[in-house]
């Protein structure tokens, strides 16, 4: 391998290396022109990329270069280099894991927060990015039909996170530290906590389990019933027989919408356990939580009132680019408590009087994007009207495809169809399904993807890219029957 | 407090409320100009934001519109209602914390990744995302000197996360988890576990051990010496007590110039230290990293070659626009058996195959944005020579600026000046430093900020903004002179 410790190139001491801002403006220009060509093409491009390991780094040089490169170089090897490379998860003919879905407005209000470059971590190191995040998930608590307290005039309040995981995992501290007067902070864990998930909780719980301390071993997987979603009564067992060997319970997720069928958490009796016991109760919506934004569909959070954290995510199904994840807490000041420091080099007037928020406090990081831009641009393009017909229009698409699905003999479903999700399979076994899913990922058409249920392999269409339209998810019937047809000769 | 919780707009079922791709390209164009226009004007503007607590919500509209907006009119409130409420990060005037520098091939690399949106959790999901990343990485680790063991082709690997504290977080849990045989994810932590900082060290450790379950009870601040660099013999004879007390020494981080005065741990003796006990060594050069580019401060990470995990940030002086943070193992495996986890849904055959890295098993988070395309445009840019040439012109101007403090009898040099902080102080007393703080802050001429030192009140100027030039630290030092002389008379 070669070695490149000893690059040092001598350059003019008057030169400047920077782009100047009528640079800027040019190949500024010449990008968003790129984007706006990629979202006329992005439906013609095969949407699984087809290159193999290895495949792109093979293209780009050994070395980095020792003089700088005109731009025009950089923008030809997104074409050459970077599109073979890429999984289209803004093509319209997308309905793999869940949607990532993006918009003009979300992208531009991006762009004006890199443009600023300033750090949220404090309300003084740029007042407007704390005060505009604060008003905006304010407006959501409305929008999504939440309760009152997680307003931030209540006791409440709301952040931006970056994902479901690390909201997940400050829910999961924030009981931690509630459950054991903040003291497990200063002693570190003592192996006798112990959480409360179901079979189908997302992944990301176990990981925090492991990052928190608490380990594998404390976090119960509860059993669910025929529609995927928690048995209260199971759970209220277990944590009794918890109880009665020492233990210490102190924390559940209750999924609205779990990852890999949909499946909606009964919140009313999770609730009234999560209350009569004292555990701290995370709702994780990350994708189910935008169809709130119509009231016709809020009956899946009744019991949201229990809640002490909730988190969902705009960057999946809210046309607002990645990374945007809202989560709310019912008592900020257990939040703060648990992740809150201090340094000298922090320290500052506004924070001091306690006038203000620092968000540095809500999260896992230090550092923060002005990220409420976008949500804020998002919210103001479409309007809540606007927001309202696109989630409608994917659930209306979505039940669409499940009513073929239960009218083909050769199908069926694998589980209840609440929003946007459809799970469903061949009759004929896994083997047939798999040869499904790869043949029409492989054609580029389409993308799906898989998961389990009850042991058995199931396909998974999720409607709810930013340009899914009828069409496309008709065509994606059409090829998956022609697919059925072709397996099973 | 008013209800929203009945919002329920109707709107037509034929209407499409998404921008289309000709109007990206025209609203697109008015955000580049307007960023083009604000990197002109940002010099002009008072550094530090004057709005008091409120300010910005107040000028907000207490509920979201239920009807789509404009884009002239967001672009508007940008001036409106936003820029009040900015403390510039990018003026060329910006002297405070560190430096969160942005260039303008950042800015448009991140453009694109936004335009792309992929989701880069797995190879599969967007092979170019994750391959690009591990190429810029493995160019990284030559351009700054680090370490062969580094390399994705030796048995190290790079990943970019969010911030140093995310990353100092996952070399913590790496450390926890090779030191008890990967049990602590399974079982919980166990109160024993003991970790090592120096009483300078960034907070992020201390809320890192908080989150870990390690406690803060649990993690040492040894001592430091004049040049405030943590004191190697203190830290044996407190690694052999803890031993001795049957507590389990895990980890240290040594730091690569803290936060507070630039200091610089002693990499060879803590190295040694940890590699004699087994512990696990991170190393923290969030800012001083960069410099790393130049061969001749290479001399201040002698020692590295000791380091388990390693981490810079080039959002702060790379040009590189948050967030973009650095890290480095030289075992992956150690890492990903940490962090690893693989539910049915996000099973796929390249996984499977064990040919590619999936990144999602490198950090706390499951998405991740497609960041390294940021990195690549700014390293081909400026090229390497581009680079050196303004992180020397920097670190220049700070040392003469550390030159006219020694040779003015009213101030003092509070610590060493390695590289682009100065630490100073007039030898007044903290009540006329503070009060030279304030004035020049609400000035709007230059913003700085504070740290103590030796319990005193200390200044820092630290010069790292992409447009700052010599003329711009030339007239900080004369504000500072001025207020100095109305602050003393």
């Amino acid at each position: 391998m070669m070695k490149q410790t000893g690059i040092d190139v001598p350059v003019s001491q008057e030169k400047s290396f920077h782009m100047t801002p009528d640079e800027f403006r040019r190949y500024g220009h010449a990008v968003v022109d790129w984007i706006a060509d990629y979202q006329t093409r992005v439906e013609s491009l095969p949407v699984m990329s087809r290159v193999k390991p290895g495949d792109i780094r093979a293209m780009l040089p050994e070395r980095p270069p020792a003089q700088g490169e005109a731009f025009e170089e950089l923008l030809k090897d997104m074409d050459r280099v970077m599109l073979p490379g890429i999984t289209h998860w803004q093509s319209p003919n997308w309905f793999g894991y869940f949607p990532c879905n993006a918009s003009g407005p979300g992208i531009l209000g991006d762009l004006l927060s890199s443009g600023l470059g300033v750090q949220g971590m404090l309300w003084s190191t740029s007042p407007a990015c704390t005060e505009l995040e604060t008003h905006v998930m304010d407006w959501l608590v409305g929008m999504l039909g939440l309760p009152e307290k997680f307003r931030s005039s209540a006791s409440g309040g709301g952040v931006i996170q970056d994902t479901a995981s690390s909201a997940a995992l400050c829910g999961l501290l924030a009981g931690r530290e509630r459950a054991t007067n903040y003291v497990t902070n200063q002693k570190g864990c003592d192996g006798r906590l112990v959480a409360y998930v179901s079979t189908q909780t997302h992944s990301s719980l176990q990981k925090a389990a492991m990052i928190a301390g608490i380990g594998v071993d404390n976090l119960r997987a509860i059993e669910v019933d025929e529609s995927f979603a928690m048995k209260a009564d199971v759970l209220a067992r277990q944590i009794e027989a918890d109880r009665n060997a020492g233990l210490t319970p102190f924390f559940v997720c209750a999924t609205m919408g779990t990852t890999s069928s949909n499946a909606m958490d009964p919140l009313i009796p999770l609730g009234q356990l999560c209350r009569k016991n004292n555990l701290w109760l995370h709702v994780d919506a990350a994708m189910a939580g935008t169809a709130m934004l119509c009231p016709e569909f809020r009956h899946f959070q009744n019991g949201v009132e229990f809640a002490d954290s909730y988190n969902f995510n705009p960057h999946k199904w809210m046309f607002t680019n990645f990374d945007c994840s809202c989560f709310w807490v019912a008592d900020r000041k257990a939040l703060i408590q648990t992740l809150s420091i201090l340094p000298e080099y922090l320290r500052n007037q506004a924070t001091e009087s306690g006038a203000v928020i620092d968000y540095r406090d809500w999260h896992i990081q230090l550092g923060r994007r002005f990220r409420s831009l976008k949500l804020w641009f998002v919210i103001r393009h479409y309007g809540v009207g606007g927001l309202q017909h696109h989630v409608r229009e994917h659930v209306r698409l979505a039940q669409e495809f499940a009513s073929w699905v239960r009218h083909d003999a050769r199908f069926e479903l694998a589980a209840p169809v609440p929003l946007n999700l459809v799970c469903f399979r061949l009759k004929s076994g896994d083997t047939a399904n798999q040869a499904i899913m790869d043949r029409l990922n492989q054609s580029g058409d389409l993308f799906l993807t898989h998961t389990k249920l009850n042991g058995r392999l199931t396909l998974r269409l999720c409607v709810g890219q930013t340009t899914t339209q009828a069409g496309h998810v008709e065509r994606a019937w059409k090829r998956i029957q022609q697919e059925a047809e072709a397996v099973e000769e």
